[in-house]
């Protein structure tokens, strides 16, 4: 029997048409098992008992923790990777910006070549090796580099994050994609910065806090490191006036990674995806999992 | 026997050395069989007979071309190719970083996002698969993407250049990659920049002369592709004042595709293969051919 699915607080086309194609019927809230919630936490009502799953739009499930906490016996799956690809070209991007010197460039009003690195023949350390990182990997690989991917399991050749001190002076370039968690909180500061080599640098697509933005300033302002191509900042918004609008050497993407035009696609796939698996009875993709705080 | 190699007009060690690990030894110009040449063509002096093989440092034989033809029974290499790798990157980069919009961002002083497009799932025509598209191509294909490859030939599955008018209303983007020739002076103008996509952002790691600057100028004022991120304009350098510099749909980078830094290594490999392939009677890499123009 086709799962019934309500989809609120409106229900898009697109997610319409990505319920039907993976074999569920659209409901009442009253009548779903499983709800795709693509509002906020606060506009979500009492679910009805019959209620078993519910999708929501986002990657990360911050806003999320207390209702979902409030809700047991329903299974939330966010829609974390399904977004990975985008963030990981948007990360790419950025790597060989802040390499080739681009936000200088882009400022510029005259012809003046700077000589500059290149991201081939580096080391890129990618920090967090989920969903992301993978899709960072798989785009590294052509560009003739060597690759440092930091796990919390140290599986498959991957360094266990107990052994990230030995990469701060090892590795050219930092892509740091790991979960936003009390552990990883200033996973770079003063100390890390301070070992890093002065043609370094830092992209953070994950999320602002991982980062010591005090200490990245003062490292950017001393030219200890290369430079910081950031999609993610603490505070963020990136309030005006901030030291790193001015800095030659960061270059600020405001939160773009998955731009609305492209999101929606993504989130109709994965929609379609889990409803598929959760009709087969299989494993339903991204379950949120509050203990490891993601 | 060791062939007898002269390097001019200087000798700096990472080419001596490379001549070495190829097997050649290092003489002065009277007793070379071989010359590598680091100089431009007018310090390059009279040949002695006993010369039959020139390797120049530049991919590109613009400056060479009557030196060449005054120079009959010499083969001249170039280092075409060498760079392929750093070129590629350079045109992913700015790629990404035009269709993310990181332009406008590395100009903004304060936190405004926009909607952008992504590079995956979009349509790429790389024009010109030589050694830069090769490589260029190796780097687009995890991304999504759908490419489109345009050669002289047509083979494997590329567009031959007569059919080019098709892909421009067809491709999402164009990475011009093709070499400077007559045929292709302002291979993208006016016409064939009016039925490009609204998105489309164009890159030119080739040379300024493949597309027609005015055309592209009137094109971005008017809003009729998205942007163009230029590594060679026309023309070179673009002055001070000219409109490019101002356009918010222009990323301009100053001919940077090889930096100093990494083009001594890449050039190092090269002569080390060539003098290789020359003691052991093998085709060099990269012979000027100078009726097809490069």
């Amino acid at each position: 029997m086709a799962p019934a699915i309500h989809i609120g607080p409106e229900a898009p086309e697109h997610l319409v048409r990505a319920v039907q194609e993976g074999g569920g019927e659209l409901v009442e809230l009253d009548a779903a098992e499983a709800v795709v919630w693509v509002g906020d936490p606060d506009a979500l009502p009492e679910l009805p008992a019959s209620v078993k799953w519910v999708q929501l739009q986002s990657a990360g499930i911050e806003p999320w923790v207390e209702r979902i906490r409030a809700t047991p016996g329903v299974k939330f799956t966010t829609a974390a990777g399904a977004y990975a690809g985008q963030v990981a070209e948007l990360a790419l991007g950025l790597l060989i910006a802040g390499i080739r010197n681009f936000n200088q460039y882009a400022r510029a009003w005259s012809w003046d070549p700077q000589d500059s690195g290149t991201l081939s023949g580096s080391t890129v350390a990618v920090i967090g090796a989920g969903g992301i990182g993978r899709e960072l990997i798989k785009r590294l690989e052509p560009h003739d580099v060597k690759i440092l991917a930091v796990t919390r399991s140290g599986r498959d050749g991957t360094i266990p994050v107990e052994r990230i001190g030995e990469i701060w002076g090892q590795a050219d370039h930092f892509v740091v994609c790991a979960p936003a968690t009390e552990d990883t909180r200033h996973l770079i500061g003063a100390p890390e910065l301070w070992v890093m080599k002065p043609h370094t640098w830092i992209v953070n697509i994950a999320r602002g806090s991982l980062i010591d933005t005090e200490a990245l300033v003062q490292a950017l302002a001393s030219r200890i490191i290369g430079g910081a191509a950031l999609d993610v900042t603490d505070p963020e918004p990136l309030p005006n006036g901030h030291p790193l609008w001015a800095s030659p050497h960061a270059l600020i993407t405001p939160h773009v990674a998955n731009p609305p035009s492209t999101m929606a696609r993504d989130l109709a796939r994965r929609v379609q995806e889990n409803v598929r698996r959760y009709a087969a009875g299989e494993e339903l993709l991204a379950p949120v999992n509050l203990t490891q705080g993601y």
